[in-house]
């Protein structure tokens, strides 16, 4: 069988699944979700040697220590895999919620029902860990799943995926409600990414050269996540305590993540005032500032920063720094040289948040808080499939109800058009 | 000045302008919405003499009859277009919206505010209401239009743009909230599906090669209406009356219209019951029966139905008919050769009910009504953009809230992540 058959086979199957998945009860699901969680702790064992024989080949191959780490199962991660499978399973179910529903004057009723997407394609890097909770989330929101792991990650892959498989059927349902691509040839994501009838939307969860591909060559519809130029924002009426620490939080905390803030903006009327406390926390914390000349008169161990700083995802001890005249300015630049996935101002004037608030384009906008809150653990979403930096359907994290989608019913008792 | 260049400068004063759109206040949308009113009843000749012009040309061009129904303005169909933006004003505000504001443990308010989705890039036929239409849509929602109709209409759409761009400039709005592509060049619609930087989401008004192409050239996303086989399923329980009205309304009230029935599915066990009326009322339509075998031996006068039959929107006096066992395989044959637009069951049986409302993976899944129905205006959007048959943003009928997009705001007072 060559590929394009292998992936019209898994589409074909994958569609099928998901009219079953589409019907089925919430307590099918949550069935399926504790065997699969009883099946990972059953055979930890094996899955852990599955693993080791992937790391053997990892290892064998050159491949860096940071991928490596990404690719390990450890003991307490399968148990980790299982509890997060325990957990999707305690989760509401968004499926059949009808919203909305209210008498037209034609007499008919008319709302809103949340429905399955139908099938979800998900690619992502050599996580074996990614495997079952992407699993988990697409069942409990009644998708049907293809997933494509990271080829160094097949053993580990097969090996969870036989064990959802097993949880499936033990509770009713198509074992082919999830699959996961067993090749490791790369032309299955161009089939994957281009299959319109079998594959409602595609969920990329990697690195930028992964979306950069896909962007070019899907012909389904992406939840996609490009990077995190987040900003923090502190405006003449910033509280210098709040200001410090939520510089400190939003850029400190952690530095590889992509809410964490890479570029910090603030008015010119009190940059002397709120820089000098704010730079020296910094600097304590080794992270090197890149600031515009005004920064620099006031900061004096700040470096120059470029046009390109501006634009960049540092995902290090870096930030730039950039003066403004207002909050005029401060929304323009964000709009101009943002990612488009977090921002933050700092400031205790109302009128002038409620503007940042609306006008500024970014998938979450925040008063007085640090960027790092930007999560679907910290939203309430209990769970989360990545964080959209897209418009179009699901807006920054986003968790089973970014997997649905809201059809119309009409309830008549007889009623036509006049 | 080359198309490519011309498209980039437009898209550039299109996201310029969207930047300040985002932040317009209800009273300028509709301030400008009630200018472009008054100036297109002001300059009414001068609207019909441009179309006069367009005319001339389609029909020394000798395009067909109902391509110059569409291109004609009438003196009432000015009227109707100034009344069409006046509604529009009429309508509620969506953005700014903020709903599902819920504090988090900590401590943090979560939630989300509806915003406009940018820039939209609406192409269409040669149909110069819809410039007017379009416009008046974009601009309530607060989104910048670059709009693209047919060629033959490019004077008349030259005339109205002018108009907009003057009511919005005298509600001190930019004039490039509004843009027609001032040339007929089929090259512009190539730059146009390709912009992503400008451009965030393409309307097609259009027939399905327009659509086609699209789909398979646009880097932009789509809300996209491609057909409407739309399905009538008289279930075992189906009350006769209400099925014969059903079927009527569905099928003949108009033909030519995408939430029309061309599908009738009937339970075997009610079918020598049901069909005859019903065959004998559309027979006494012109309505040509196509029915499986089992149709054939109730109704003399149906052919036979083909495969095809069954996939095609006739958007004419046909109907296809089909004996199914009861609702699983009517749901399973819906599923299969509907395009998902529209499908109504005719029943009095609860469950059966509510499994088809679920089940059904249409756009608009009605009980004991007519398919005509699924219109913007019938559920209440109070205006229409188009009818959605994709699952991903907007599906079915699309209104001002189709046109936007919620982002998450996060209120703290100096919150930080632990």
């Amino acid at each position: 069988m060559d590929i394009k058959e292998y992936m019209q086979t898994v589409g074909r199957q994958a569609r099928a699944a998901s009219r079953r998945l589409a019907g089925a009860t919430t307590a099918e699901k949550n069935a399926a979700l504790l065997h699969i969680a009883a099946a990972i702790r059953r055979d930890k064992a094996a899955l852990l040697a599955a693993n080791a024989e992937d790391l053997a080949a990892a290892r064998a191959a050159g491949l860096e220590t940071a991928m490596l780490d990404r690719l390990t199962l450890s003991d307490k991660g399968v148990d980790n895999m299982a509890e997060g499978v325990e957990q999707v399973a305690t989760l509401a179910d968004p499926i059949g919620e009808m919203s909305d529903i209210k008498y037209r004057p034609s007499g008919i009723q008319v709302g809103k029902m949340r429905v399955p997407l139908g099938v979800i394609g998900i690619i992502y890097e050599a996580r074996p860990n990614v495997t079952a909770d992407a699993a988990a989330l697409c069942l409990k929101s009644g998708n049907a799943a293809i997933l494509r792991g990271g080829s160094e990650a097949i053993r580990s892959n097969r090996a969870i995926a036989a064990l959802v498989q097993e949880g499936l059927q033990a509770a009713g349902l198509p074992a082919e409600s999830v699959q996961v691509i067993d090749t490791t040839d790369r032309a299955a994501v161009g089939e994957l990414i281009t299959m319109r009838e079998f594959v409602d939307v595609i969920v990329p969860r990697g690195g930028k050269g992964l979306i950069a591909r896909l962007l070019a060559e899907s012909r389904v519809p992406m939840i996609q996540h490009l990077d995190g130029n987040c900003h923090v924002y502190l405006e003449e009426e910033a509280d210098p305590n709040k200001a410090l620490k939520i510089v400190e939080n939003s850029k400190t905390q952690r530095y590889g993540t992509c809410n964490t803030a890479e570029s910090l903006l603030v008015d010119r009327s009190v940059a002397g005032l709120l820089l000098p406390p704010i730079a020296a926390m910094l600097t304590g914390k080794s992270v090197e500032i890149r600031g515009c000349a005004e920064t620099q008169a006031i900061v004096p161990n700040a470096v120059a920063a470029t046009e390109e700083d501006y634009y960049t995802e540092y995902l290090a001890p870096i930030i730039s720094v950039k003066v403004v005249a207002g909050l005029d300015e401060a929304i323009a630049h964000i709009n101009q040289y943002s990612s488009h996935h977090t921002e933050s101002i700092v400031t205790d004037n109302h009128p002038k948040a409620m503007r940042f608030l609306r006008e500024v384009d970014s998938a979450s906008v925040m008063i007085n808080a640090s960027t790092r809150f930007a999560d679907g653990f910290e939203y309430g979403l209990g769970a989360e499939i990545g964080i959209s930096t897209d418009k179009i359907h699901a807006r920054g994290p986003v968790g089973l109800e970014g997997l649905t989608s809201q059809k119309w019913v009409v309830l008549g008792d007889g009623h036509v058009r006049g």
